[in-house]
């Protein structure tokens, strides 16, 4: 019989776009002893997570809950909770996570139309607009921050737009929720999905979602109970829809599971709810507007870290996220040694890339707990020793110098207003 | 504003089928910090865990991980991957959770067949044997341990027989695993799987599965690389049969995520990982023999008290599973107020019931970390003092006395033997 150890993580300081380091205090939180599923005091937990995720969300939505699953168990459960077989989605895509859109669409039986977007940039919002009016979708689905290329797409006019076209909007924002704004309402997102591990800084296991009438009255012509839920002389199919094709992920069941009814499903995850309540808890208390100037003061600071050490970034400027920056690897550099160097040596990690982008670009996340004045200047610093370690011809001595800059200055003119 | 509190949550003692209690050493692991998902160090617990649940489940196959969500999630990510739309699936049905194999293997696109037994009782596995020789389906169904009824299914034969008719058997082991023995190879059983919140002990949010080559051949015929993942020149669908329907309980790619390819999937939940394995290495120190004994000494002192105290038993003691207990709650008391004044006055947590047995039964389970003397002592000097309260007619004082006599004879004939 083999003996295992004890588990002995080394610290790490994690500057990737997710997942990224966890407050110690939400783990303090998941070290709690764990109540049962339908104990007053846990239901109680549920029903203020629920309130607490739509203040995250910007929104009135009734419906704001975790699905229990990593981020993607969220999109795909928004998905194939609303697509019936053989309905028109449109996907825009620029980036890696688009394809997944259409992946999941597709294995719903959506006839899909995707509209894509040279890498490094977003799409100008008529020109979806003017897709939606061509293609005359039921759905459009749509990234809204892209970790692939570290690019975030507006979206205020395209969710008028299908308000006014009365085309149900889904969004993808598991990487922006919580570090970059997501209006919900104001921009008319009909359902929009958040990860944990990003930006909210929970360790990665659930996927918050809200959704609006719009979406739930779709999902009611799909609902059914569950068999061996059900009471005598309910029928299979009460609706004339075809039925949702999940039942982990069936979003009319999982509401039930939320509401009063409390009708039984899964096991809500409480260790994982534990966290999330606390993570949610830390991020209202410092605010969502001191929380989005945090994370654009320390992308400031890490730029002109970047930029004075002489390294080039990728992408189009104008729709730069602030939470992730992609770096060109200068030639002449094995991008995967730098990398090892700083996890071996330095104890930070970051990250390399997908597909067409592979060995081109690192890109480096500040999210969250992991979005510091303390990591950034801990990175800039390792990483100009790094590359210097690899014959890169960067400028020494300049990095830290100009992030200390943005730093010093955002200081004195927060005195000045003070 | 609101202003949210710091969770608190009251100690209890949880003697349901599920969550039930967990080991501190597992909630202190689940507090460490994250790694990132791709650092060997945490590649490295992830194969480690792939060992550990291989001893678990009792078998040599290779794939034997964790599917990142509830236990009916790995119900659903292996019957999503291997029915295809028309597959004649049998499902044998002596509780709520075949009911569930049924709705969801339904969703699936399965031809279902259903075979009903009365609650209570299991089959004999030469009916099953029969209904495989008519029905010949591709693939059967079947819950080791129902938690609604409290019974446990003898397995060896109908493996044995799946394997010679060539059937693919898939195990719900999700109440069983960890504190029933469940030999996978032994028994011929094609796929297993299991639950963490119940013998385990760890929170829920994961669901270990196995399965073997004939099961992996089934999944290869309908693999596809994901979108924005695949090498150009990778067509849609290299292989002729169906695509699986779900991205997020897709096995096929779960399988390349947990190989050495590490191919990008979802982001693996870090904290429950941790906690999974941590889970794993106390069970494994305890050794599964001495676990197994274990619940049923508990199980033995607990129905010893119970009787004594005049409760009778639900369902045919002779297919009883060791770790749920089911107490006919006696005419004229109130099941549910008894139930609140054991969690209210006493910090116990006992189950209700599903169904048509709702109101007719309580539900007590002897599962992992709450399978304990201690636990069984304190449950059933209380119930003792709710019962009295409620004004039951029972044999005060008897209850404890007879617990302690099966402890002290088990001291004396471990004793004995030592």
């Amino acid at each position: 019989m083999n003996i295992y150890r004890e588990l002995a993580p080394s610290p790490r300081t994690i500057m990737t776009p997710g997942p990224v380091e966890v407050d110690p205090r939400v783990l303090r939180a998941m070290s709690l002893p764990v109540l049962g599923q339908f104990d007053p005091e846990f239901t109680a937990i549920m029903n203020e997570t629920m309130e607490m995720l739509r203040e995250l969300f910007q929104t009135k939505n009734h419906w704001a809950y975790p699905v229990d699953g990593t981020s993607r168990s969220g999109i795909e459960a928004v998905l194939t909770s609303i697509i019936e077989p053989g309905d028109r989605v449109l996907i825009p895509i620029y980036g890696r996570f688009g394809h997944l859109l259409h992946e999941i669409s597709d294995r719903c039986g959506a006839e899909v139309v995707t509209l894509e977007k040279e890498w490094g940039t977003v799409f100008e919002p008529q020109e979806i607009i003017d897709a939606i009016q061509n293609e005359k979708p039921a759905i459009v689905a749509l990234v809204h921050g892209e970790t692939s290329t570290g690019r975030v797409q507006p979206l205020e006019a395209i969710g008028k737009a299908c308000r006014e076209l009365d085309v149900l909007l889904v969004v993808d924002a598991v990487a922006t929720i919580g570090g970059v704004p997501v209006k919900t309402d104001a921009w008319c997102l009909d359902a929009v999905i958040g990860g944990t591990q990003k930006c909210i800084s929970v360790p990665a296991g659930m996927a918050p979602v809200t959704y609006n009438d719009r979406i739930e009255h779709k999902i009611a012509a799909r609902k059914r109970v569950e068999r061996g839920l059900r009471a005598s002389g309910e029928t299979d199919f009460p609706n004339a829809r075809p039925q949702i094709q999940s039942n982990y992920l069936d979003l009319g069941q999982l509401q039930d599971y939320w509401s009063p009814a409390r009708l039984n499903h899964h096991t809500e995850m409480t260790s994982m709810l534990y966290g999330l309540h606390e993570g949610l808890r830390i991020l209202l208390a410092e605010g969502l507007p001191a929380r989005f100037e945090r994370h654009r003061l320390n992308e400031r600071a890490l730029v002109a870290g970047l930029e004075a050490m002489g390294m080039s970034l990728y992408g189009d400027p104008s729709c730069k996220m602030t939470v992730v920056t992609c770096v060109t690897i200068p030639d002449g550099i094995d991008g995967e040694s730098v990398r090892a160097m700083l996890l071996n040596s330095f104890g930070i990690e970051i990250a390399s890339s997908f597909g067409a982008l592979k060995g081109r670009i690192w890109r480096i996340g500040t999210m969250g707990y992991s979005c510091s004045m303390k990591n950034v200047l801990h990175l800039l610093g390792a990483f100009e020793g790094a590359l210097l370690r690899h014959g890169a011809k960067i400028n020494a001595g300049a990095a830290i110098a100009a992030a200390l800059d943005v730093y010093e200055g955002s200081a004195k003119t927060a005195a000045i207003n003070a």
